[in-house]
């Protein structure tokens, strides 16, 4: 990545999702995405692995996500940490970028082959931030669920703050989901299913 | 599926899982499978659109999970009705099977191209309970979430089960698994964050 190439990667980044939403995923070629950008193709394969691989900068957020829980101050608890994590990603990463990373999600949507990098995305990224909560001394079982519960957030959320109609930042749709969450998981005070689940259950 | 092939997908399941293990997953080939099973590729391709396919017997959980959903009786509450559903998938499916359940759990491990189609029945079983919750009157944010919540507590919890030394049911596991949720989660009175994470968010 040397200086002849400034934001080598930006600009393959841009060049792509042009092409992508001009003449369909299918029909771009990784040539075209280069030519566009002014870049050489052995350029584009130092940056990327293949052509769906543009639309997740790499690894990017698997490599922030790490960096985050890095940083994160001991004390903090599991779901602290996630809930912190994520406000810096939402306003780093994503506020100021609605209509491009809406242009994305809706590539994405269309194309089976992009749902399933999706999909393994989100279990790549599950398992970057487990084994470092499990490192900061959470257990096993927690990790894993609250690993999964900062990925069910950020996908969610992604997806109100994109529909909206209104302006707010995507870190208040993060909010909103974990308080909704706690709400749906309120019901008890002992934490079991509670009586009023169990006697409706009774029936089901 | 006529009276000639009594049980026909059960046995291309079991020739199949016997197959992976003994010699890989790449090396196995569906006419192998079929022959193991005494049966042919046209009956194979009835069943399953291909070789990963035969591992999550075709559309199984997804079928079960929307009959489940279509059954809860309209009263119960989102998290009720799949906390429910996840009990009733436990006892009817999993219970008793553990030792095949974990044998297919280290395929889909060992093989990246299971593990990307293992995500993607993921995504799909979100699919399949998201817009459920939503016909039965949730608000499509909180269905987004509690279909989310099922499939992540179904997966962490088959986890914890797969790796225990104890005989308690899956079941147990998925209790265990809300429980925890409502224990991270459980940290403020108000539903926001909190102010001791507030305060601890403020050096990080």
């Amino acid at each position: 990545m040397g200086r002849w190439e400034p934001d080598a990667r930006g600009r393959l980044e841009r060049a792509a999702l042009e092409l992508f939403v001009e003449q369909g995923f299918s029909a771009t070629t990784v040539p075209q995405i280069t030519a566009r950008a002014g870049l050489t193709t052995r350029t584009f394969f130092r940056h990327f692995a293949d052509k769906r691989e543009v639309l997740y900068a790499g690894d990017e957020v698997a490599a922030r996500a790490r960096r985050l829980l890095e940083e994160a101050p001991p004390g903090l608890d599991a779901v602290a940490v996630v809930e912190q994590g994520l406000q810096r990603v939402a306003a780093e990463r994503f506020d100021g970028r609605r209509d491009e990373v809406r242009q994305r999600r809706d590539l994405v949507r269309a194309e089976a082959t992009l749902r399933e990098r999706d999909a393994q995305k989100r279990a790549d990224l599950v398992g970057v931030i487990r084994p470092a909560l499990e490192a900061r001394g959470t257990d096993a079982v927690e990790a894993a669920l609250v690993a999964e519960l900062a990925v069910v957030v950020l996908h969610v959320a992604l997806d109100a703050w994109l529909d909206a109609p209104d302006e707010r930042p995507l870190g208040a749709y993060m909010t909103d989901c974990f308080r909704r969450l706690r709400g749906v998981l309120d019901d008890p005070a002992d934490g079991s299913a509670g009586p009023r689940v169990q006697e409706q259950a009774a029936r089901f």
